[in-house]
């Protein structure tokens, strides 16, 4: 599966291979970036192409996406925003699913906490992926971070309900395991914490 | 020209001819909507689609886009910054030049004040458009608003600077009449006072 860390200065993508026994494995890693000082359209130009060139190439069954949120980051959220939407029209053009996982969410799959900093994903992004050190810039890592996210919770509870989980929240809980159960209790948990 | 006022919900396109003159006339006007109940993926590629065809159609010299601000309308700011992404990529896949204008420039444009409210607004848009009342709903008002700002400021300062203004300031006001310097300075303070 891609998971995207959208971003009209660096955006980050990479593909993970997530096995049903949860093992995840680096496939290929990158970040597009765009010149500040290039005009808006042209900036958001190069990160379209390169997203549609990523999904072609790579053709993934999932594409994993940051949920973007208003109230963060007010400088370059707009931006942000404006790259995340382009990404989610890319993949529906190919009729590949969109998941969007909160930061929190993100942290709290890869480290166990919700409230973890960067450095700390990217460790343990390496550890996950048997890596000698985080993909880098953060952003990469952090694509990468979304795709085990979304690999793990996927294998865990079934990836079409996760595709669909778009727009909506998840549905419920019932034919769970107990273990499955506190899980989404402490998901839910770190979710109320907020976020970076 | 094609003006667009970016939505998730509603997403309004006018298409406006402006003479030399300044005499403008609205030769088409069209909302696309999204079901709030759709996935985002879904709503994002309806508006996705929906700007293709429009520019495919009309082949517009330049779009004359709304500038989002995150501050604003927190609750629908994401999807509002989303479109507009996809609606600037849709343009620069295109090569149709892309022009950002504040909701202040555009009241102040179209008014002559910065701090009118969306009913002037429409009034002087049908006004101007020689209609009999404002198009609707009001995102149909406000892109053909937008066209009319970007065709008034094109046509007295030349379109081309304009439309490389998508992501840079305006530059310097020499070679400008009297007149035109004087409408520039209340236009920058027009955009000093802030937008709704």
């Amino acid at each position: 599966m891609v998971g995207v860390d959208p971003g009209l200065t660096r955006c980050g993508l990479a593909v993970v291979d997530v096995e049903p026994n949860r093992r995840a494995t680096l496939i290929d890693v990158k970040v597009i970036g765009s010149e500040p000082d290039l005009p808006l359209d042209r900036r958001l130009l190069v990160i379209a192409d390169g997203i549609d060139a990523w999904l072609d190439q790579h053709k993934p069954d999932v594409v994993a996406l940051e949920r973007v949120f208003s109230q963060l980051n007010v400088s370059t959220v707009m931006g942000t925003a404006q790259a995340s939407g382009i990404v989610i029209v890319a993949a529906a053009r190919r009729d590949i699913p969109v998941a969007l996982h909160t930061p929190t969410e993100v942290k709290a799959a890869v480290t166990g906490s919700g409230q973890s900093n960067k450095q700390a994903v990217g460790k343990m992004v390496a550890k996950i992926l048997r890596l000698d050190e985080p993909p880098s810039p953060a952003d990469a890592a952090d694509a990468a971070a979304l795709a085990i996210t979304h690999g793990w919770r996927g294998a865990a509870f079934g990836s079409a309900g996760a595709a669909a989980s778009a727009s909506s929240p998840r549905s419920g809980t019932s034919g769970l395991t107990p273990a499955q159960r506190a899980w989404i209790a402490a998901e839910a948990k770190a979710r109320s914490v907020k976020s970076r």
